[in-house]
């Protein structure tokens, strides 16, 4: 479709801001063709800072804002065919599941985002409209959560690796750890679990888009209910962490940095939606719930009686023993992610 | 060497810290074998943090310390067969110069480096002993810098890839960027040019390893002279930056951010050492300290006739032009590094 081509070829070099329109056949296609430096210059176009930014892109390295004299940070990879397949996820979807991943992992501390740093490898021939829409998706879901990109690197790489830095402020509070749990609390979730892994499961199979739309989304580009600690209603409680791995591994975090047990309520963590998606696919929607990770829901545990936060549901409660158990019992099956599990040849995210 | 084996799997239980001694049979040799937690564990036993890191690894996030309410970062990836070749660089070289590389840019902005992230990835079947040398270069070079490793990801990759973000504080003093360059100003480096650049060309052409020794070791593990800037001498001139992607096109950044031009003296430049080196391979030592980075030597501008900063020696001045010259002319051949050059298939570092 030569109009389409010529339109992206068009409006790439409009975003640019500089220069005439040029014709299809002499606008650079790839990264190659573009250069590091023109690319990196073509990406930070236009962009506004978010305010904790005081030197953004441009220089040896950026200067960001830490209001109170410390801040929090983390760091995560995808690498194309583990963590994300290009012919499952659009390049914005990436860039957006990149940002929230680590945005989620600064939120878990009780702090609010401020700023990413992305580094970035991709082969040469990679089409510069996609490093665009990846940048897109980045810089859509670093200002939901309430930063912006101050930085990063490109460089050439065999497949696209996504390297993603975060930036958070404590605003004068005591970081939330994995370690605070005290028998006794009460464990409770904010946001969806299962969903990615529904949805995960429904590309796996092949299963019907229109049917899985929602499980769909919720794995391309998962939505940390980032308000259930930034809001007004937040109370800190003893521990928090953010569901990235699985639930039951996830809370064996705390459960193992606390030195204590937890027991989840099943009746609790029930959704009879996915409860309808897993019978579709013959699968059990409570290994979803309790091992798929990457929906980036937030758990933590709050003092027996206290009243939860806006968006947190109880689904839980902490006990002398250790481990995470379900009703009482260990649960049958998986607990979750992890990095080096299955085949170096698998063609795609581990199913687990 | 079944003495050797045996000794290697014995002191890593025992760096694991628990556990029996166990026969080599049962050691586990890779990383998928440890798996992902253990290893984290593993890399992060027995380590001691710098100051600034208030919480290190372990949960969501780390908290680093920012002394003046800011904080200086930047972020640099390294890619297996692009950046670095395992069979020219140990582990705990590639390691060094991961973090050497980050430094650089934070001392680049007058900073002291405090802090680093690592986020890793690394094929299943990777030897858990690379893995231990590479942090073990990785923590040796942020203790040079003045830092530590405050956390960091570790993921599965079809190649090693080393993705590090480092974290400086200015000290309640202003950034010195690459925009402040004025007419008129001395313009001087610190450290050494073209050796990285001698090295990789020894490498290339299996030069003799005796007679190159100094070259390859300055290739390996680049010496950013960190002291230069950070030691009681200092004192800011107008602009600053690290040469890594080679002397001209660095100048040239801080040409163009500070719209000036620079020309260099280049009687000022000559290493007779280099020299030599060249005479063996038929090359040209100028073309290696003009256009060869990785050295990570400081370049800046200093007002006509202030004194130098100790470690510093002049090398041209700032003209009311634009680009880089040398002795008034523009130098022949290539200006450094561009990451998507040459092809994508390419074996090794690229020789440019």
């Amino acid at each position: 479709m030569p109009c389409t081509g010529y339109r992206r070829a068009d409006s790439s070099w409009h975003y640019l801001g500089k220069g005439p329109v040029i014709s299809e056949s002499s606008a650079p296609r790839t990264v190659r063709e573009l250069g590091e430096f023109a690319l990196i210059e073509r990406i930070n176009a236009r962009r506004v800072q978010a305010p904790a930014v005081l030197l953004g892109p441009g220089d040896d390295a950026a200067l960001v804002a830490a209001p109170d004299g410390r801040f929090v940070v983390t760091t995560d990879m995808l690498v194309e065919g583990r963590h994300f397949r290009r012919d499952w996820s659009s390049p914005r979807e990436i860039g957006r599941k990149a940002i929230a991943q680590n945005a989620a992992d600064v939120v878990a501390m009780g702090a609010a985002p401020t700023a990413f740093v992305v580094a970035l490898g991709c082969p040469a021939e990679t089409p510069v409209e996609v490093v665009d829409e990846l940048a897109d998706g980045m810089w859509a879901e670093a200002a939901r959560a309430g930063g912006s990109i101050a930085g990063g690197d490109l460089v050439r790489s065999p497949e696209l690796v996504v390297s993603v830095t975060a930036f958070g402020d404590l605003r004068g509070k005591a970081p939330v750890t994995r370690a605070g749990a005290r028998v006794g609390d009460t464990v409770a979730v904010a946001g969806r679990l299962g969903w990615s892994a529904a949805g995960l499961a429904a590309l796996t199979a092949s299963a019907d888009a229109e049917e899985f739309a929602e499980a769909l989304a919720a794995h391309r580009v998962p939505q940390p209910p980032y308000e259930a600690v930034l809001g007004s209603s937040w109370r800190a409680g003893h521990s928090l962490t953010d569901v990235s791995d699985g639930l039951l591994a996830d809370l064996g975090h705390i459960a193992e940095a606390s030195g204590v047990g937890i027991d989840l309520d099943a009746a609790a963590l029930r959704d009879p939606a996915l409860d309808a998606l897993a019978r579709r696919l013959d699968a059990d929607a409570a290994q979803w719930i309790l091992a798929g990770g990457e929906d980036h829901a937030f758990a933590g545990t709050w003092p027996s009686g206290a009243e939860l936060p806006e968006g947190w549901r109880a689904i839980g409660r902490v006990t002398a023993g250790s481990g995470v158990t379900v009703d009482g019992a260990r649960h049958e099956g998986g607990n979750g992610w992890e990095s080096f599990r299955g085949a170096d040849s698998a063609s795609g995210p581990d199913p687990r």
